[in-house]
């Protein structure tokens, strides 16, 4: 049914970083978004939340995940699972989001905290954040909570 | 620099719901995710997470919102805002994120509570909910406060 759908998007800005490597998985690190020009009208009253989600397009990664498996960040002591349960960048679409702390906003450039993207990354929406989108309660599997232990950041 | 690119996704499957109209805004109502056969096998592990976020395609949407600025559910009472400051299908990219609550696997099939898309509607992606998704403290505007005294559901 959905296999003729092709779903096309474009980038609304894209992310400015100094962090390199690993250091982008540092959650303390800030980042910036830009907005490209033609949407900058779009973040007014964007300031009024102290957090947001940033849909991002994972483009260091190209083309299609010949696995649909993968380790949690490649231990094997980990169990084989499936993409979707984890947040691995090899997914079918690969859209990440991360949760951040919108510390600022000047003109169309946004100053985030935590967010785990490169520089240069294609950014595709902004949500802000609200209470419907926590589950205080949730259960998350042991190996997550092994993983979260040892580091910090999305497994 | 981001303007010439072309993002292309395809659906991972679709949402099959009875509830019609308004009724998919109900957070107890249950819906199912289908995913399709290519796909099944990125599902194992799972049911590990209680609450998976669900990505999907706003499709009753069609081409790119003419404004940029729109006020919360339509209602003139409301400030004026950008896009990207509320959860309004009216997005440059309309792709839909909601929290949903996973109630069980069987199969290719995922039953949930508590997502308000349509039947029918393409799904792009799932992504476990963890504890790096969730900011207790989070600040929302005024009129997020108000809205969500008067109803349930996202703005």
């Amino acid at each position: 049914m959905t296999d003729q759908k092709r779903i096309i998007l474009k980038p609304i800005g894209y992310v400015r970083t100094k962090a390199a490597g690993d250091e982008v998985k540092d959650k303390t690190q800030t980042s910036q978004i830009v907005i490209d020009s033609e949407f900058s009208e779009a973040i007014q009253g964007i300031d009024g939340f102290s957090h947001i989600f940033v849909l991002f397009w994972l483009n260091q990664v190209s083309g299609q995940p010949k696995t649909l498996k993968v380790h949690p960040r490649g231990r094997e002591d980990l169990p084989l699972l499936g993409v979707f349960a984890t947040r691995t960048k090899l997914r079918p679409n690969p859209i990440g989001l991360t949760l951040v702390e919108l510390l600022g906003v000047d003109g169309n450039v946004l100053v985030v905290r935590g967010l785990d993207a490169f520089d240069g990354t294609a950014v595709l929406d902004l949500k802000p954040f609200d209470f419907w989108d926590m589950a205080e309660d949730a259960r998350v599997p042991e190996w997550w909570t092994k993983l979260n232990r040892e580091k910090s950041g999305h497994s």
